[in-house]
């Protein structure tokens, strides 16, 4: 439940640590970094990474559409614009928002760049040091780190197959209360969730909302991947439900291109002034050039045609890992079955240490994030994270195929079979 | 020296205040935001802001740079990228930075959105509530929006026609240092200052590195306009002469163009990881989008050829700046006549406010920041900053007449004259 092991590990000398910010011991290399680097190599099959698949995107209409956008429109494009974002995109961004239920004022919307941005600006407005933050168990490492350089205490709440257990929250909190800590937010990732791959039922969102809006505590709902339902929309966003206690946190990222960083997030309106002069303090504005390009795609392209294709690559990529699981992992290891996004979360029998075995992986050719990566507080040693976004069908085959081998050779090594 | 009044302005309601973290009540609009707005005006001619002039910038070859890329790239332009930056644009940087005399590897380049990022990010890793924070009087109205976020206590420390005084800064170290004040860096614009326009001399960059170093202050050296010098190049930047105790600041806003929001920060070997790391937090990586269209552009474009043709366009608004600033200012107004960049200072007469001048200049149809804006103490009400970047040379010579008569009847109104 608590972050508060500090670790000095820099390279800086003694003598340059005392002239740091507290913060800055906070400030550490995430366990997944070196691993990605090793993950990149052509060799490897890479379960590892995040990113989105581009081979679906036309880049030739993407050429003419920023020739255009510069020939036309240079002059702004160019130029520095309004800290808050471009107005034409923050309207555009509400109707690309209504496609999940969400009424919303391009006035309350604020331009990031990605939405990380966004959880950072989040963060500063909010968290003191020791202020708690509550999470879905696991959570997406990102945000965790941020949380942690602000200096929060990160808390976890369990969740299922059907998303963030409500009791759960309800217990977290009371205990939680019960120390007197101030509980600033929470934030959980609703639909396909990173990393364990589940959504929340309609259900559970109505019941979290109420809790939240009961305990006065923040709803940061960071939803990146709800266009990509693979058999149908998943459901509303929690903001649908709820204008005041929720912030919504949204991304091209992964239904347009991320190289444009262009994110946003729909605010209320008693927090937008404060998140926007955090916003112009931060970056002064973000580009124009990015947000333009943006713009005129979703204004001249066939967007959701586009989102559609995507799905169709990345269903075919999901029912090759599902299939490839079935076939090649050992008895004793479960794993979620996404309805959309970009991961499963496979967990092993507790013996297992999914950190240690990373190295034997590498060995067989194939990556994957352990699971210790998605917790604050150590837990996760016995699951891990595998994306299928990235690698073609054949070749995720070929990886969880080996995979599968170096879990069951660790399993027999500790006579877990 | 100290700007430790808290106020709450805001509109979110007393409630809502107490979930805020602390710093959040330093987040407050500038006084210039509003302003910028009316500025922006066609009939007002703008002598407030600070956007660069792009009419010299070729926009077809722009288009071409980017359709190009696109087609050609577009797998790696539109996907993520590194937390540090892209590794060629990080070369690239180094090649424009040896132009000021600066020796460094791309290793020790984080690339940011804006160098607004890069005082963040510093900011970040340096500051604690309380700290202190040595900046030049006046000095540049973002970095102190930036500063105040992170809750320093900003210290002004005084200038001249050639920059910095180093007495001056000698004299506030030693006066902070009785008072056991945590000092954690020197922010200084060296090159064309803004908001002042003026330049530190080369004896005086040695002497205010060595008073730094001896006292184990950094220096923070943001350069933004360096190469933009109208009749000779600037000294040689101070990182230059020290990699060791100077964080260096640089963009391609100026000298390329703003919409991109691409700069960066170089800093001593020691600081990197923990840079990359608060910047991986704040936005998880640079826009690899607009990063390889500065990148395309470097290599293939003649971009000091470019960099000539704006420094021709600013000398023409400079020259005509100052011509009409000697006809139309009355007796008692004195004014900074820089050598490169955007700025001229203009200090009038102590019992002239000129934040209560502003609503009579935008009557008369002009525009200008107030000097109060360029310091965190109050300080600066009798001077203001005026910007010869954007308009033409005409409107120049209009805005200065016009605002040559505001200034003589509130004078006369004053019996000053």
């Amino acid at each position: 439940m608590s972050n508060e092991i500090t670790r000095f590990h820099t390279g800086a000398p003694e003598e340059l640590e005392k002239r740091f910010a507290q913060r800055a011991a906070m400030m550490q290399p995430s366990e997944i970094r070196a691993l990605f680097a090793v993950a990149s190599r052509p060799e490897i099959v890479s379960l590892a990474g995040g990113m989105p698949n581009l081979s679906a995107l036309p880049m030739e209409m993407f050429a003419q559409v920023v020739e255009k956008l510069v020939k036309e429109n240079g002059q702004e494009a160019l130029q520095y614009g309004s800290g808050q974002g471009h107005p034409k995109l923050r309207e555009q961004i509400c109707d690309v928002m209504a496609l999940e239920g969400i009424r919303a004022h391009p006035d309350d919307v604020i331009v990031t760049t990605g939405s990380q941005q966004a959880l950072d600006l989040i963060s500063r407005i909010f968290i003191d040091p020791g202020d708690v933050v509550l999470v879905e168990a696991p959570s997406y490492v990102g945000a965790l780190g941020t949380f942690h350089q602000y200096e929060a205490n990160v808390c976890h709440v369990e969740i299922d197959q059907d998303g963030l257990i409500p009791a759960r929250l309800r217990e977290a909190i009371a205990s939680l209360r019960a120390e007197n800590r101030k509980i600033k937010f929470l934030y959980l990732i609703p639909n396909y969730q990173n990393p364990a791959g589940v959504t929340l039922t309609a259900d559970r969102r109505t019941e979290i909302l109420d809790i939240c809006r009961d305990e006065k505590i923040f709803v940061v709902e960071d939803n990146p991947y709800g266009l990509l339902g693979f058999e149908k929309p998943s459901p509303n966003a929690m903001r649908a439900e709820d204008s005041e206690n929720v912030i919504y946190l949204g991304s091209f990222s992964k239904t347009i291109a991320p190289g444009f960083r262009v994110g946003w997030t729909l605010v209320p309106q008693a927090l937008k002034e404060k998140l926007v002069i955090a916003a112009e303090s931060s970056i002064l504005c973000p580009s124009n050039f990015a947000q333009l390009a943006i713009s005129s795609y979703l204004a001249d392209q066939p967007w959701r045609d586009q989102i559609a294709s995507f799905c169709n690559l990345y269903r075919e990529r999901r029912d090759a890992m599902l299939e490839a699981l079935e076939l090649y992992f050992p008895k004793g290891a479960t794993w979620t079955k996404p309805d959309g996004g970009f991961y499963i979360w496979v967990t092993l029998p507790p013996e297992i240490d999914t950190k240690a075995m990373v190295p034997d992986a590498i060995a067989a050719k194939v990556a994957y994030v352990p699971g210790t990566a998605f917790y604050a507080d150590g837990l996760g040693s016995w699951s891990m994270r595998l994306s299928y976004c990235y690698p073609t069908p054949e070749r995720i085959r070929e990886g969880i195929k080996a995979l599968g081998g170096v879990i069951t050779r660790e399993m027999a090594r500790r006579e877990l079979n």
